[in-house]
This record gives structure tokens, sequence and C-alpha cells, in this order.
């Protein structure tokens, strides 16, 4: 084994653990050293002449304070569950069956004209003269009986969410520490200065890593443990409210929100949903609040002579590294945890100097859904790998500039498998990236936009990580797109007409009514028009799922028309379907990558139809004046599902799949690297592969070791 | 084999076959002797002393008359299928995509007006001078490129559908039939004139049966024969709009109908959908006029000493037996064909002074779908006693006086096996007759309401038949309740809240926006309310499928508090589930009973959940005040599952199922008459049984052959 080179890792440190810090960071190639939640670096370590990063989680661990100012503290809207009147009077305790330990009642005289009681059956709002509250109590008078009614109200978050995880999933037992909101003036002026302590107090600390800003995603604890988490949404807004934010909103849009445009009839507004308009302002507001404080801090850092790095995970919400004020903040880096090579591509993407991944598994006993990792019956390295699979194919495609991992690194010492697949995939890593920084990688002519209510702001990602969105056919697309070898540009709907020029392959991908298919914003004619014409001109549209799908037309998808394909929402009753057969698919469609849909009907004999099952179409074909539509009722993610869809792209484009490389099985893929005239290729499989590969200058044959990375520098291609 | 009592029966002769004819009627125990389509019985029959039935189907095969008055003739509205507008200027055929030979454009200046031409993207009609109509074309001029547009008109039907059907499927080459529409002045004078000959010339004739009346359901056939059948709607209205009628009815309403009121964005009204208030207004109008004209023929069938029977089947539109006007016609009879059980209930509760049930299999080479039936490779003998078997179990409920075939009798001497079948079932039938003369069978305290759109209108029957109908879960749900205990009521949502007093079990089944769930119905909060207050008072309610599901409210399905389960479309994004245990039901389920659904969300941990598949329930129970919710995801209907349905009705209600007589197999039904002290005991399995039956005197085992009809007279209880 080669003498790693130090460059591009950042390894965390462990008080106590010194020899083992810095041998591994020999091993590994580790050029900074970190702290992570729950460990620090002692001064043998910080003085080792690695850079050093440390960990700050800027709203939290400040309990002092927010026990002398409880006003200080975070807040969200909830809506009670819905009560049935069986008389006229009415009682409810609006947090039954929330967990109050995370929630507290804010019924002060600020909050309580933001609360809100509905009549849900009639889906009415009752006056403020209808109902009273004391003592924790609401009470109606004249409920109308047998309706069910909702109390929304705003309540404290008493408990740091990430910390309640931890004591409620990993039995810890410290204080529960609280979190401030930089909106309240004086914890502002409290955070600013205690950020300059800090920065006094560690002068060997080169990055401050935020981890991440202010709001945590929306993670709402029910009473009962049947059902502790009632809700998680790693995009949602909710919990940046205050009726101090209300007020500043209503005075900046000369309007007031709601609670109900928070509550949204109990269902929330999460981020797989549309948004309303109202929502959209709110976020744009809250947007440039985050980044206002975040320029502040960064602003403090530097004047320290430090760097700000932040950590994309967690307390994030508001600075989503593809909105319209991220770049305006200043950070030196992004910091993004992956898991998937969609992650990587996030990653990279985002306008910032310095990109790094942290790595899975964390170093700790236990991994996602309590699975054991760093403990008896734990396969540290095997998890390595399979997220490393992930993540190398989007690696091959686009730079990225450090990689390091985060936890307790004594953990490791039981696990030298792990050790050693760690030096081999940040050695892979380092070449991979001296690969980009000679030059980047071949792509083929195609530009993939990815049609969605978010567009841009969304830009490879959902909302959270793979596991947390996997029941959308999206991230499979986008995790298949993460590793291939094509443009790809994140549209929304207003961005429209203009934004298809350019496009070649048109994707919406999505499940009726959510935010990834669009849902009402197919209701504008116009939308429907300009991606006809599109097609009609020669672009091809590939739909997912339910495309386009929204009611109220004469169709259930809006492109129909071009798909040759309808849902059948019950509408068709009576409409007796095509007698079609099916015919032999052009490209090759690994088993279990399709959905298996039974609402779907076919408008057109023309359709091709080349996947059905039980008489109904799973994958078809249409054509429409130069272009094409393709249809798959689902696409669920593989190497090999990845594969069928970039022989789609280049079955629609008619681009020849060689100028970036290709292999002929589709376990194994392929990066044609021209300024280092290096053909990397990737087997994703635990199988050993003999592989046919042909790339500009011609074509050979390469054996590959089960998930072996192969660098052909050079190569030589057959007679 | 006793001889059979000559009773009951109303046998199909044949001319050319009088001894046959005369041996069947023997063997048989006909008593009546009828003709068919295509047969006629000879002098020799007519004077053998059986009553004698004649078919007419009075609007067809008065091809002279339609061809000197084409005017005459049935018309429809159709929609042409969307054409896509590449450029400013669109033309539209029409008729592109519909059979020619059934349809012909009226493009006369009396049907011009109605026509109508839709921007389906934008979703807007366009104004009468934007378009132009010459010579089979409509010309738009300006249409907006990339938009889709459809042509609504009005067009003959030159071409009578079951003629129709019966010369593209069976190969007939006679001339086409031509039908008439009694609405035409001349038409009807006509036709009145033709009756009243036809009477002279038939003075044979004891009963006229009309076949149906005047308008087909509606049936579109198309020009591609890989769907062939574009749309059948056995209850539809379609077929009954001429320009006079629109006249005629924007007279009486005060606002006229538009071709879109029938077109519906293409989707036509079918009946499985809910209606719009001018389709209520319209089926209203027209049921009148139906019922105004029959009167007119019934009358003139009495004037000549004949009675007028009505066969229910094709062209019986507007005739509803269970509508309003149903019962002014004055028929002395109503024939209904049936396969199933629950069409033997709509014969038998129709308020006529004689119900007739003609049986299947008709005396065919062919039957359903094409399969043999009468010829090589058939097995009339199992057709009939398939059918038997479904439809023994409702005559066991309800009384029918008479039974029947139809079709040409020749075809049966090749099918001894046949002769035999009908030979016992026609004695069973009598036999079970002749209980329900003594005194109606024991019924268990509880009367079940089906809670559906349409309510009584579409008592016993959702349109066509079971096998055209099958994937509409209400159909099993009364094809299980036709041959059960219990009293059956059908009921609108415009007769909630009065009609639920009286019911112990409220149904509503059906898939969401259908008619049979009620679609936006359930928008009109005191409906739910109404069944709230039902249940909390101790009714019991239960629900198939995507009960009272509805868009715009907190929840999917309006019902969702009281099952504890609501359709999830998506909106519940980001909401954890419950975790909670399946419990072991207090009721045998049969395999295959249930549907599979995966959008199901429980909504309270108090759900008791019966059946889960993939974690998804798919049979619960929830308490709410005194009563109960049962949810099914499906209803697949098999004479075990119709037990399953008995046994929840009496866990249920509480009552005593002994009352009416049980069996403990769930293969075999029972009913208990007392007048008669008789058990009438049926194996509805091809294997033998053995079961104990338990009835208000106590209990004892019998033994029953495969198939069997046991009638235990005075049966003795073990000790």
């Amino acid at each position: 084994m080669k003498e790693n080179i130090r460059a591009d890792f950042t390894l965390p440190g462990e008080s106590g653990y010194e020899q083992l810090t810095l041998d591994l960071a020999r091993r590994w190639g580790a050029d900074v050293i970190r702290d992570s939640d729950g460990t620090h670096l002692s001064p043998e370590i910080l003085s080792a002449g690695y850079r050093v990063y440390s960990t700050i989680c800027i709203i939290r661990e400040h309990n002092a304070f927010a026990a002398a100012h409880p006003d200080a503290q975070q807040q969200t809207f909830l809506s009670s569950d819905p009560v049935i009147a069986t008389s006229e009077t009415l009682v409810i305790h609006p947090l039954d069956g929330y967990f109050t330990e995370q929630f507290e009642l804010n019924d002060s005289p600020e909050a309580l004209p933001y609360w809100q009681v509905w009549d849900r059956t009639a889906n009415e709002l009752l006056s403020r003269d209808e109902w009273t509250y004391s003592n924790g109590e609401v009470r109606i008078g004249h409920a109308r009986p047998w309706h069910r009614y909702t109390v929304s109200f705003l309540c404290w978050r008493i408990w740091e969410e990430i910390n309640m995880y931890n004591h409620t999933t990993n039995h810890w037992t410290s204080e529960h520490l609280r979190q401030l909101d930089p909106r309240h003036p004086e914890a502002w002026t409290y955070l600013c200065g205690w950020l300059r302590d800090w920065c006094v107090r560690n002068p060997d600390t080169d990055v401050v890593r935020l981890t991440s800003l202010f709001y945590n995603f929306v993670w709402i604890f029910g009473s009962d443990p049947r059902r502790r988490s009632r809700f998680v949404d790693w995009a949602s807004y909710d919990f940046t409210v205050s009726p101090a934010a209300l007020r500043a909103f209503e005075a900046e849009y000369g309007y007031a929100l709601t609670a109900e445009d928070f509550i949204h009839m109990g269902k929330l507004q999460a981020t797989h949903r549309p948004p309303t308009r109202h929502k959209l302002d709110y976020m744009d507001f809250i947007q440039r609040f985050v980044a206002d404080r975040a320029r502040q801090l960064v602003s403090i850092i530097h004047e320290y002579g430090k760097q700000a790095y932040v950590f994309y995970d967690d307390s994030w919400v508001g600075m989503e590294p593809y909105g319209k004020y991220f770049g305006t903040v200043g950070f030196d880096g992004l910091i993004k945890c992956v898991f998937s090579g969609f992650e990587c591509r996030l990653c990279a993407g985002a306008s910032v100097p310095v990109h790094e991944l942290r790595f899975h598994p964390y170093l700790f006993p236990v991994g996602l859904g309590g699975l054991p990792t760093f403990m008896e019956g734990g396969h540290p390295e095997k998890d390595a790998m399979d997220y490393w699979l992930h993540v190398r194919r989007a690696l091959a495609r686009q730079c990225v500039d450090r990689i390091g991992l985060g936890g307790y690194l004594h953990l490791t010492q039981d696990f030298p498998a792990f050790v050693d697949t760690i030096t081999e995939i940040s050695d892979q890593f380092r070449s991979i990236k001296a690969l980009h920084m000679a030059g980047a990688p071949a792509e083929l002519p195609v530009t993939v936009g990815i049609l969605t209510t978010w567009g841009s702001l969304r830009s490879w990602t959902l909302s959270g990580h793979f596991h947390e969105t996997n029941t959308n056919v999206l991230i499979h697309v986008l995790e298949a797109l993460s590793g291939l070898p094509v443009s790809v540009r994140f549209l929304s709907f207003e961005d429209l007409p203009r934004s298809l020029s350019g496009i070649q392959v048109l994707i919406n991908a999505g499940a009726a009514g959510d935010a990834w298919s669009g849902g009402d914003a197919w209701k504008d004619p116009e939308l429907s028009a300009a991606v006809t014409r599109f097609v009609h001109e020669g672009g091809s549209l590939i739909g997912f799922n339910e495309p386009s799908a929204v009611p109220g037309l004469d169709t259930n998808f809006a492109l129909a028309h071009l798909f040759g394909i309808d849902l059948n929402t019950g509408d068709y009753a009576c409409h007796l379907p095509w007698d079609l057969p099916v015919s032999n698919p052009p490209v090759s469609i690994p088993e279990d990558t399709l959905g298996h849909k039974t609402d779907l009907r076919v408008l057109s004999p023309d359709v091709e139809i080349w996947v059905s099952e039980n008489g109904i179409p799973q994958m078809t074909r249409a054509r429409f004046g130069k272009g094409q539509a393709i249809y798959l009722s689902g696409f669920h993610y593989s190497p090999q599902s990845a594969r069928m869809l970039l022989d789609l792209i280049v079955l629609l484009t008619g681009v020849s799949p060689d100028t970036a490389g290709t292999a002929d099985l589709s376990c194994v893929e392929t990066a044609w690297y021209p300024a280092s005239q290096t053909l990397l290729l990737m087997n994703n499989s635990d199988q050993a592969a003999d592989t046919r590969v042909a790339w500009p200058a011609g074509h050979c044959t390469v054996h590959l070791a089960p998930f072996e990375t192969c660098f052909l520098e050079n190569p030589a291609p057959d007679a």
C-alpha cells in the first residue's frame, strides 16, 4: 500500500486518543482535524501541524440565557387533533397528542391573537367571539354538534430537536438543550457576543464549521410512543415562525399571514406539496433574514482571521445552497454529509469556494434507524463501501474538493476493515479529483431539464436524504442522473417557456398533486402549450409515475396528449380500452425498475407499449412532430436502471454514447477524461466483470474486480 | 322424476320444431310459449293451449318509414377526438375515429346551432364566429398553436345498436335496422298505428312483450377494430337527445342545455360518475316523456285485450323500474334477464303485478364475450347451474312469479344435460315460490341502507349486468346482500338525514369521485354530520374501498373521523404512521375478498386493524359513541364473502342469526319459512357438505350433495 499524500481529508480527532488520531491522519492522508458533537481536540492534536475545524451549533447550548429569556426561544404553529362535538359545548386541550417535553403553549397576549379555531367539517374559521381560552383550554360555547373542530396555536419549542432525538433514540441523559431565535433582539446581541468570545477562546481554530445555522428542519414529536415522530420535513419553514416574524412579514408584504397559512388543514406545508403563494413569500422573507444573520456571523468569524464553513444539515432552513441569497453570505466552504450521488452533486454544484463531503457512516455505535454500526453486529466497512458506490459515480462527473468523516474516532479501533476501506476510498477520491483538476470529463451534448414546482431552489434534492424521500420517484431519477454524462438543469414552472431553450430532454416525475409533478401549476394552459411545442419541434419528454397530473381538464395528465397515456381516476368509466400489442422495447429494462400502476389508460393506438402489466401499460413511447414522449409508471434506482435512463437519453437524442465512454455491461460505468487521456471504470457490482468499453479512440476489453475503481491511463484500443 | 306441474315457466317456442316445443314445455312445466328475436311460432304451437307472449321492439324494423323520414331517426351528441393545433389554422373532421355505419353528421340548420368547438387545453368554449363549418369540416381560423381542440356535434344514429352488435359480433348479414325517435310527431303517429295493426294481426298473442321501449343504452362504436366499442353505458341518457328534445326541455325548465352538458369534456355523463344538476333535470324530463309514450302504447295493447309486459334490457333508458314514473305506465309485468342475485331482487321488488326472470344462458350458439354455449365446446348446463347458484339465494329471499328462457329451442337438442338441469331448476323454482306464497321467510331485524348518489332510482343495480360493472365494489356488495336475510334500502344523499331512521347498518361503497361513493355530495357538511350522529347514537357504518372520498376537506374521506382511516392522496407527505399491531378479526375473512390498497392511513391508535398488507390496513374497526365503523379496502363477491358480510352485520347489530336460520359452513345458506315450517338449505359448493344448521326451534346436522337445494319440512331439532 502506497503512503497517502496528505491532502483533502478531514479527520475527526478525539482527545484521549492522540496516537490513534495522528496514526489515522497519516493513513487516510488527512490535512485537517476536526471536533464533533461530543468530542474535543487536545493541545497535542491541535499542535500537530494540521489545520483545525471547530464545530459550532450557534443557537444551541445557551440554556442559561434561555432560562433568563424564555421568550427568546423558538416557536411553531401546531394544530390540535380534531375533536368531534357531541353537544353544543366543546372543550379542546390543544397540546393533547403532542410531546410536552418539546412543546409548551404560547398563550401570551402577543401570541393568542394568532390562534384560530376551525370547524373542519364545514371548513369554516370560527370568529374570535365564538370561543374562549383559559388555562390551557379552548372552549366553544355553541359548537355545531357532530362537526369536528381544531385549534391552531403557537407554542414554544423547549427542546432543540437534534438533542431531543439523541436523548430519545440514543438514550442521552444530559440536560435538555434549548434553542434561541436569532430574531429575538437580545438573543441576537448575545449570540454575536458569544461568537466573538468563542473566536478569542479558540485561537487554534482555522475553520469555524457552522452546523448549520438557526432553524431546524421541522420535526414534531407526539406523546404516544406508538407515533413518537408525528411529522418530519427536512425543508419546511414552520420552525421559523414567531409573532415577531409575522409582524415583520406583514409590515413588509402588506398582508398578514395567519395560522392557517402554516397549518393547512392540519397537513402543514410539506415540501413535497405545491406551496401556496403565501408560503413562497414567507420563504423568501425567511431566506433573506437567515442570509442577513448568517452574513453577520461570517463577518465576525472573518474578523478573527478564521474561515466559515457551513455544514448543510439539521438546522439549515432558509439557507438553501441554490437559493437566491446563499451567495451573499460569504461562506468559505460548504460541507454536505452524503449517502448518495445526488447529495454529492448538490454540494459540488453550489457556488462556494470549497466543497467538502462528510462520508457515512458517522463514527457512532448505532447508525440509521438504530442499526449497529461501530458495535457488535455492525459492518461499517460494508456501509462505507455501499455509500461509496453511490457517491463515486457522482464524483466522477463533477469535482468535489474534500472529503472527511465525523464522530468518535476511537470506535474505529475494533474495525480494521473499515480503516482499510476508508484508506482505499480516500485514495480513489484523490485520484478522481486529480483527473478533474486536469480537465473535466467528456459529456454527451445533452442537457436534461428537471421540471418541478421548486426548480433550481431544490437542485439535486427533494428535501432530506434518499432514504427519507425514496417513496418519491424523482429522487430515484436524480440519483440515476447524478452519475450520468449529461448536463442537468432544474427548472421551475415559472421558468418556462424561456428555460426550455437548450434542453434536449425534459423530465417531469412525481405523483398527482405533489410539488414534483407540479399539481395545479398545470392549470396554466401555456405551460402545457410550451411543452407541446417543445416536443413538436424535436424535444424529448420523459414522464414518471403521474407527470403533469392536474384535476379539472379533459385529461388527468395535462400532457396526456403527448404521452398518449392518461391517468384513469375513474372518470374514464364506460370508455373501453384500446386493444394494442406490446412491442419489444429498444432499451433493456431491468427488473423491479418500473411501478405497478393499475390506473392508466392508453389514449391513442399509435402509442408503442413497451411494458404492460395485467393489461395496463407501464412504459410507453409516443411521437409527436419531430419529438417523442416516453412514459414510465415508476423508476427505482439501481446502477442498471441508471444505465437504462442513459440508454433512453441516447435513444431519444441520437447522440453517440462512446463520446463520453461506455461499457457493454450495465453494472459498469465509465468516465472519459480527455485532458488526462484517462478512462475511469467503475464496477458497481459485487461480481467481477469482463466488459467491453468504448471511448472516442476505440474500444477494448477490461477485467474488473468486484466494486473496482479502475483508472486506464492512455488506454490502447483493440485493433 | 316427478311430472312437473304446468306453471310459471315461459318457453321459447320455435316454428319447425313443434314436437320439441311441446315436449320441452311438458318437461319444464311451461304454461307460456314465446317467440324470440329471430324465431316465430307456428299455428300448431299457437293452438296448443299455452298462453302466448310475442316480442316487439317498437322502434326498430321500420326501415321504409325511416328511409322516407330520415329526420325521424334517433340522434346523439358526440365529441371529436382532440386535435392539436400546430399553426393558426386548424381543420377538424368531427366523425374521425367513429364508426360511420352507426353515425352520420347532423349538420342541418336545426342542429348546427347546438354544435360547439372547445379549446380543451385552456378549457374554453370558442365563440361561434371563431369557426366555420362546411362539407363535414370544422375550420378554426385563429387557433392558438399547441392547444388541443374538440368539436361537439349532433349526429344521426343510423343503425339500431343491438342489430349492429349482432351484425358485427355474430356475423349477421341482413339489412341494417334503423330506429325511430318517438319524439318525432309523424314517427309517433306511425308507431301507434303500427301497433294497432300488429294487435289486429296477432289475435293469438296474450302478452305483448315490449323489448324494451325507445332508447337504447349508450353504445358508441369506433372506426378502428382495435377499439370497436368506444363507450358503453347501460344507464346513460345520451341517446335520447335531439334538437326537438332540447327545445322542449328549454321551454319547460327555462334554461337551455348545451352540448357540453352531454359531452362533459369528452368523458360523457357515465352513470358511474356523479351527475350534474342539469343531467338530473334532463333525466327527469326524459323519464316523464318515456313514461308518457309508454302509457300510450300500453293503453293501445289493453284496448285489444292483451297484456303488456316489459322486458328490462337494451332500450330501457328512462324506464327505471324504481323511477318515479314507472308505476304510471300500467305495465302488467316486468321481465328481467338474470345472471345474478341482485338482478333477481331488482325484478322482485319492482311495483308491477307480475315479475318474471329470463334465465341464462340464452339459447344461442355463442354466449357472453363470444364463448361457445350451444355449440361444440359449450357446456350450457354448467352455465345454467352457475347462474342458478347466484339467483337461487336471491329467490329464497323474495318471491318472483315466473321464470323462462329465450332463444332458439332447437339448439337444446344436442344438450340433454342442459334439458335436465333446467328441469331441476324450474322444479326448485316452483317449490321456492310455493314457500313464499305460504308466507315470507324469516328475516333478521336489520335494515341495511345503501347510500349512493342515485339512491332508490338504481335499487339493486349499478347499470348493466354484473360482468359489466364488476370493477365497482358496490355490485359485489349488492350481490352478497341479494341473498342475505336482511332488509335493504337504497338511499340517496338527498334522502339524508331523514332516511337514516330505521337503518341499523349504513353502507357506502365505491371509488373516490364516483357516483357510488358520492364524490362532491360529501362537500355538504350536514351529510357527514348526519352520519356522525347516526354512528354516535349506535348505528353501524360499513365503508368499502374509498367511501365518502371528496377533495377539499382536511381528510380525504369525509367520514375518516369515523373509520379512523383516511385515503392518502399524497397530502400526508411527511406525516409518520402509527405503529399499531394487527388484531385477530372477529369474523372469518375468506381469501381474495379484500382489496390491495396501498394509499390508506390510520388516523387513530384506537383503530382495530383486522387485516394489513405491507403495513397498510385493509380491514379495520373503529368505535364512536355507541356505534361502530368498519372499513374494507375492497369486497369481492363469493358465497363465503357474503357470509362474512352477514357475520359482520350480526356482529355490529348483536342480532341472533338463528332467527333466520344459519349453517356453520360458510358455503351453505339457509332460509327459514315460519309459515311452512320449512328450512331451505342451499349448498353453494361443488363439494358435498355436512353442516350443522340452526333455526329458532333448535339445530341439527344435515348432509348436502354438491349444489343441492334441500327443503326440510318440519325439521326435527337434535336433542
